[in-house]
């Protein structure tokens, strides 16, 4: 049994769980309240605000628990915007945030707020000078993650937040992904987490609003939490929380070489052991633990549970492991791979050899669902593609209501039987395939034309070069 | 060590607590995902869900886990307006909600809504007819506790339930203070809870929608909990809080008997001990573990802090309590004496000796801090108080500048000064005041004739009528 899916949820430290206990015992009274039950849990709340706050390195008072990371950055992306109301109602996220940032600011253009999404490149990374351009008179605020939580990449908060500084925008960073590694460099104002990221107990989440930020805290509120965060506050899982990141932060030096090193080997080997595999993501500003790959002809969600039933457990960026059947947002921002996608994410104690058997594993586990889907072994081999040639020597291959790999996994059976030069057009419905082509063409170093409307579905285009 | 303060926290129980540490070890996973962890955390919170449900009383997919009481109800309260925008957006709460309704209530007010407040009478009960005659054609939603956290008095939700059924508005029911003792009468459509009043982890709301219910979620959202609470569960709390929720139901019937008899001595005996005390709320239809009284010329802090010193941790409602230093509003709805309010909240397993040692210590605590303050052992008792008899014969006593309860103390000193149907003129500053010079003259058979602007404060004036 292998645990690979930190980014999601890391399961409880040990040095967290003792805390919990102990604070179940001493911190269930209001911390508000005069007697000795309410004096004990509200020196509980103070010492683990303090240890949270040096962690972060940020005062104190600067530093409030909310229920999850998620509303952390709700109220934090939503305070902030309201607290620079008279300058503008202007937002500024990257195309990669996570959800809860980017259902934020939905909800901020579905009022009357305005949005741009900076895009990344293909490693995932933004562009400082893109975030400065994207800067208005009227920007409220920007916003931008440390580091992805899908392929591992670290952003440049530090260039950004300078740039965010010399325009007077305040910048929020979502650390969830790195805060356990160390504290986010670089001049922000606002900072969320969460602890069931860095091995804390769910149930907490960090907001950080630096003295000086405008901040008007939206909704109902309560005196608790500096008015940033109403309801009875959490005090046994506030305390597990910071005496784990405290606990993960002690190791976190050895820990993050060790870890990188194992997703090195990931990252070297996949691609000699598995054909038709891109590595996507940073290969050198990334996160310690986060190693990511999509492999070509096979569905993420087959791939998922052949994984599962070896042992191992990771999560995917493919359209068929989501509830709306779309891809993943930041493989899609990327403009990378999204069939077969497949995230490796190591919590801290990752054995070498539980890798390694991940390594072995892998190979034989793509083959067969290849195999199964009856994909290509080799470019031009015989395939049984529906295809036809019209009367323009266009071949039309029908992938209606075919879903990912299908489609990528057709037009890969026929390239070869078009000429040089030749034109291959896909007709597919499936929403990966707008992403997948484009990158399977990328991939095979062939020619993408681009996207037509169909009768059914769209078509894609796509030309031989090689 | 006695702790009489349930109705703000319970310590967890012992059962919540073993399936807390069994749901850490099983639970953390993230329940959306497809591997071995995620499965067996779905696992634990749909039972989770199924057994809350359960208690209850509506279906499973009726109930979603929020981060906390708080939470539910501004989630409750925010979704059913908006679900019932078309409607109009009126909105009836009662005077005694707590203050996480009424903080809703003021957002919602601020906006563009409209509130009423429907009064209750000296028990702190609402009356059905009121809240019949506050419906309107443009009520949105209704809301009311079962029971109230300060004074114990149980309202008549179903009677109210059925007078907005018949108009076609939903009724939201606060039932934070009453769901560990049982299932909500009545055609209530909405249901908000706290499991930490019950004995359940902190961190654990409830938030009940029946079907068919109107409810638009506000704010930004994720695909947790239907749409309706967003951020990562909390999954080891969910399971505890239903844990915890099923042991102290298969308790209540017993212990409801057991606490209720406590309450009841300390009913009867602490105006039998204690000289100018007043018991508030409903003698009979109140919750078993809560009783609630004012003492004449005392400060709440001072009791406080003298009965924790004894070993005895209640609340009060006294401003000198509060961070705002206001009374109560329960209390003051109520229209009841303030200063030297105590509330006592049994925790289920309290000890019959322990509510026997606070009715020993109780009279003591009390004539000390009395004795301290220098209040009138006896009516007519020679006073220290700055007083002038004016030329129009009213006896005028300055307590500007002097806090509860030295207004009411120096009221009662000079009453007896000036001959019956004569007038004493107490100016005064400080809000409580407002509340307990007419809650004295209720207590003490004067006249109080009411209150008028003074060159600083205002001024209060008592006839004395015996």
């Amino acid at each position: 049994m292998a645990y690979f899916d930190a980014a999601s949820a890391a399961p409880l430290h040990p040095v967290g769980r003792q805390a919990l206990l102990a604070a179940l015992d001493e911190g269930w009274a209001d911390p508000a309240r005069l007697y000795r039950e309410g004096r004990r849990a509200r020196l509980l709340l103070d010492a683990a605000r303090e240890a949270a706050a040096e962690a972060v390195e940020c005062r104190p008072d600067e530093l409030v628990f909310t229920p999850s990371g998620t509303r952390a950055v709700h109220a934090g992306i939503e305070g902030a915007l309201a607290g620079r109301r008279r300058v503008g109602s202007h937002l500024i996220v990257s195309a990669v945030e996570h959800s809860s940032v980017l259902h934020t600011a939905e909800a901020h253009e579905a009022g009357s707020g305005s949005v741009t999404e900076v895009a990344v490149d293909r490693t995932g990374a933004v562009d400082p000078a893109a975030y400065a351009k994207a800067l208005r008179p009227d920007t409220a605020l920007a916003c931008l993650q440390s580091a992805n939580h899908e392929v591992g990449t670290v952003q440049p908060v530090a260039e950004v937040a300078e740039a965010c500084r010399a325009a007077g925008v305040p910048l929020l960073v979502d650390a969830a992904q790195s805060l356990g590694w160390g504290p986010v460099a670089g001049g922000w104002s606002l900072l969320t987490a969460s602890a069931h990221k860095w091995g804390g107990p769910p149930g907490v989440g960090l907001l950080v609003v630096r003295k000086g930020v405008r901040f008007a805290p939206q909704g109902p509120s309560d005196e608790r939490e500096s008015g940033r965060a109403a309801g009875f506050e959490n005090i046994p899982a506030v305390v597990a929380a910071a005496a784990s990141l405290r606990a993960v932060r002690a190791e976190a030096a050895a820990e993050a070489a060790r870890l990188r090193d194992l997703t090195e080997r990931i990252r070297t080997r996949v691609p000699a052991s598995v054909p038709d595999v891109e590595v996507v993501g940073d290969p050198q500003r990334r996160l310690p633990g986060i190693v990511t790959f999509s492999c070509l002809f096979v569905d993420g969600e087959t791939v998922l549970h052949e994984l599962d039933r070896a042992g191992f457990s990771v999560s995917s960026g493919s359209s068929c492991t989501s509830s709306t059947l779309t891809p993943s947002h930041v493989l899609r921002a990327m403009g990378v791979l999204s069939e077969g996608n497949v995230r490796v994410s190591l919590p801290p104690g990752t054995e070498a050899r539980e890798v390694e058997r991940f390594l072995t594993v892998l190979p034989r586990v793509v083959a067969e669902v290849r195999e199964k889907l009856g994909a290509p072994v080799a470019a031009g081999a015989a395939g049984a593609a529906e295809h036809t040639v019209g009367g323009s020597g266009v071949l039309v291959v029908d992938a209606l209501g075919r879903r990912c790999p299908i489609p990528v996994i057709e037009l890969a059976k026929v390239i070869g039987d078009v000429p040089v030069g030749g034109t291959v057009r896909v007709l597919a419905d499936d929403e990966a395939a707008r992403l997948d082509i484009p990158a399977w063409c990328e991939m095979r170093g062939q020619e993408y034309l681009g996207e037509e409307p169909a009768d059914h579905g769209s078509a894609y285009l796509v030309r031989r070069l090689s």
